[in-house]
């Protein structure tokens, strides 16, 4: 077999990622931006080869005896444990909820598998237990399913979790990068940045005028609303990892389109612009964890406005942007200052182990 | 409320765990035995307080539009990576595809979130996902979702898995420690003791006469064996953590009966009984990955004993033993020399990070 970037040390082996240039796994692997995405597009995707992977969603949705479910994962991972606005706990459900919802499912179900270091305070464990507790009631799911590992100590770092979640879709709209047509209306739930913010305050004991909480919260309500009012959405990305960029250029590469967005329609609140500059953040790229952006059709955008207004989670919620067919794959901004630049993904790793 | 463990350092803090006993997590709180047990019943049933947990089960059933799925999840964190017989994907992939077989389910959907730590070598990554996706082909299941994190070097192991798995149950049965009945006759479906001695001799590079290979393996087919044939099962579960011991101890426990086994019928090889004695390790506490036990009912038992010796990985099935009603939540074992003997779960970490 050729190997255009892999070394072949074992006879017959191969390897898709060109390690000459990325031997061993970087932070940035796990940012959420370009090397993750390379890593999904040319290790993960080619090897599992599945249909599902290849929709690049936040989860794989099929069909079970007629009835469409929605299914996914996420590992959690960040530090510190816990943070203004929340913890590894509700972040571990809020996140796998949110995935979920983002498929166009009601969430149903979660599985928690933890891997503990030796040495934990139990009482920390117990802390993380109940927000997870208490952040499946607020979300309204179950926590049916679990598993526990413990690795020695120095070979992990506390505590991780792993949810994954299983959720019904109830309508009959396919919500995906592939759906997003020309002209549909781009809206965002809310202002950006405070969850990356928040654990970047709570690492480095910054101390703003104002405290900033995560906008850690559970999605799925807030999205069942545009479908109980059967408006014509097409995608819908929340705003983890990469922030907005990165998830505007995912869409537009997946879905082949054009994105315009205007900054100046983006809400961002002053503290957490104040912070992204002494920090030298972009809020752009500034990870959330209870934001999302939904594509809907042009006749339906200023309703699918409304039901977002109408929730509490969606109170700032605007139309920042929308989509042409030309140039594909591209996403660009107008500026503050009227200018226009194309905005790419993170390439490096801007904040690790956000989430 | 009072608290007769927990310290209460917090206003309002209890934790149900004896934290002046244990402060801290043990290795032995992921080993499978009885502080696993304890972490299950004592923290996460309580907290959680799903009926699908109440049920000891390695997974939770549920209907979904009329349709009976199991769900389950597993982290691995197997040391060495690679060892004789498998590796931590075929161990990831199989380990979540038996979980959902020991609820009377035919496995179909995966999801896979990697936890990898700064450094891995991108070759090693891409072994163990090829190793995956062999793994997902032999058992039938399709690998639909994931996710990756990384971490700093130093605060993870090179690479950490979490599964999820989905399958549909196509039977009326309820497969449960709780469908137990007296009078039960209770199978083993081959050797045991493999998996463990493998990893023991890769981790400690030990060589025995002959190398001795994990056994692990997926159920999904030779479980599916037993259904097909309208045979009546009452309880499966397959043998990792804690080896056959444990996994009796929790079910007569959980059923509340008594569990009879007789030594002389469990197959053990001759050469990991060598290596038991040589590392002071019991068989019945060791873990397997390709082997399960089985509760049928007595008239359904020899037929099941067949079904079980026509598939490659139950050639070496045996009937060790039945189950009678008192005294209930205890496992007896006639021994080789005709003594009886009360088994145990393990209490402490017999080998730490077996999967």
């Amino acid at each position: 077999m050729s190997s255009p970037g892999g070394q072949d040390k074992t006879p017959g082996f191969y390897c898709p990622i060109p390690i000459q240039q990325y031997q061993t796994v970087l932070l940035a692997h796990g940012g959420g931006g370009r090397l993750t995405h390379e890593l999904i597009e040319k290790l993960f995707v080619p090897t599992f080869g599945s249909t599902a992977l290849e929709t690049r969603h936040d989860g794989a949705v099929f069909e079970l005896s007629g009835q469409k479910l929605a299914f996914t994962t996420d590992s959690y991972v960040v530090r510190p444990i816990f943070f203004p606005g929340g913890d590894i706990g509700s972040l571990a459900v809020n996140g796998t909820v949110n995935d979920l919802a983002m498929c166009g499912a009601w969430p149903l179900y979660l599985s928690a598998g933890f891997i503990l270091e030796e040495g934990l305070p139990m009482e920390t464990l117990w802390r993380v237990v109940r927000s997870m507790k208490d952040a499946a009631e607020a979300a309204g799911v179950e926590l049916v399913t679990g598993d526990t590992k413990v690795v020695d100590r120095g070979k992990g770092d506390g505590i991780f979790i792993n949810t994954a979640g299983i959720g019904i879709i109830g309508h009959d709209q396919t919500i995906s990068p592939a759906s997003v047509r020309p002209g549909d209306v781009l809206l965002l739930s809310g202002d950006i940045g405070r969850h990356g913010i928040a654990i970047m305050a709570a690492r480095e004991g910054l101390a703003f005028e104002s405290e900033i909480r995560s906008d850690c919260a559970a999605l799925g309500s807030i999205v069942a609303g545009l479908f109980r009012e059967n408006l014509a959405i097409h995608c819908l990305r929340d705003l983890t990892r990469g922030g907005l960029a990165s998830a505007l250029v995912e869409i537009a590469e997946a879905g082949r389109l054009h994105i315009r967005i205007d900054e100046t329609a983006i809400p961002v609140r002053e503290d957490v612009r104040g912070a992204c500059e002494i920090l030298g953040f972009d809020p752009l790229y500034v990870a959330n964890e209870g934001r999302f952006i939904a594509f809907a059709e042009p006749q339906d955008a200023e309703r699918a406005l409304a039901v977002l207004r109408e929730h509490p989670l969606g109170r700032d919620a605007r139309i920042i942007g929308y989509t042409t067919a030309a140039p594909p794959g591209i996403v660009t901004l107008k500026s503050r200052i009227g200018a226009t630049r194309i905005v790419d993904m993170i390439s490096g790793e801007q904040l690790p182990r956000i989430c």
